[in-house]
């Protein structure tokens, strides 16, 4: 429990579970086999499990400040459904691949500076051997329901204690 | 043979293989390797191996309803490549994580209800432990030839019997 | 050092580490751990390791032919960070999974022609054993700073020697 402990120290609180969006949701938040879990691409939530606003597309309703906040509030989302699903998070033992998707307004090429407020948690939290990952940081057309930022990730988890 | 023999009780055949698209595809449609499988980016196919239709954006030339059914045509299209590559689509032991990509119209953000149709049709297929699956499902700028959809997907498999 | 002999003997030669792209980058170009090595999105790079042009949206500002350049370009900006990480190229014993993304002007959907540009240049250094993978081509909003073409990928690795 030593990340939930370096959550509380740092003021910061997981989010509940997401919410229904309006359709069914057939899939896994994190999906664990053997040493790995795969978590589902996942966006900025409220504590209460609501999509956290603003929406819109990056470069036009939303800024780039408010985007990588909400790639910092998609790391707590993940981590949330990851603490759910491992029971702690001192399971994972190492990121390994991060796929970092942003809504884009035509023109907006910086998503990189969006997706690290996503990669600056996580290297806070789990430091720069088991927190460092690969990355992609891309623009798309459009994310369910119009999120600013969505993330899907892949990490090594260690055996139930 | 348990998952064919209940395509078969569902009255549901697997496509080809995917035929030319006009350009070289120098790549596997799925790669086999220990423990894993990893499909390419497939899209919806008509028995025999032609890309299904309706192409188009999704939220535009195809409706949700369409997109949904395309989406479910690409769940056969890749339990064929895959009965291809393993011989047995019971040697897939379970769903790991998949990557829907939706051909979106500006605007169309519904695409989870899109990918539902993979997902259900996975889930129908292999029940809710081994067919379960981390998922992403965003909307695409473009996608090859005007697909309306394109899944890839990373499963575990068993050794060959 | 079979593949950094073969690249030599093509009269290829790998890029410098990518430069600093105007902002922070804190992800790791090539994750390594266990069996596998996880490459980041990676694009075109110039023998300095800066950004190799033409940037802008295939076709519109960059021709198919350019960008196919530019995904051959973006295996040499790969396979030198993969050989940083792994001191030599012949560790990586499979190629799994390629996701290739291209940025696309409206209308553009031969994006697996563009990609082709990195898979054929992977078979032809590995040969169709260890050289084939799994791909995705698909069409991107946006690319970080323009860039035409971005792919990241999952490889298999041998331990050090």
């Amino acid at each position: 429990m030593r990340i939930e402990a370096k959550l509380r120290e740092m003021g910061l609180t997981l989010p509940a579970k997401p919410a229904e969006l309006g359709m069914p949701l057939p899939f896994s938040w994190v999906r664990v086999r053997g040493n790995r879990a795969y978590a589902s691409g996942h966006g900025a939530l409220n504590p209460d499990g609501s999509l956290a606003g603003p929406l819109g597309k990056v470069g036009a309703e939303v800024t780039v400040e408010q985007a990588y906040e909400s790639a910092r509030q998609t790391a707590l989302a993940m981590l949330s459904s990851l603490q759910q699903a491992l029971g702690d998070l001192d399971r994972v033992t190492a990121w390994l691949a991060v796929r970092g998707m942003v809504n884009t307004a035509p023109g907006f090429t910086k998503t990189p500076a969006v997706i690290n407020g996503f990669s600056d948690l996580i290297l806070e939290l789990y430091g720069p051997e088991a927190g460092q990952h690969a990355r992609s940081a891309v623009g798309m057309a459009e994310l369910p329901l119009g999120i600013p930022v969505e993330i899907e990730a892949e990490v090594e988890i260690a055996p139930e204690a």
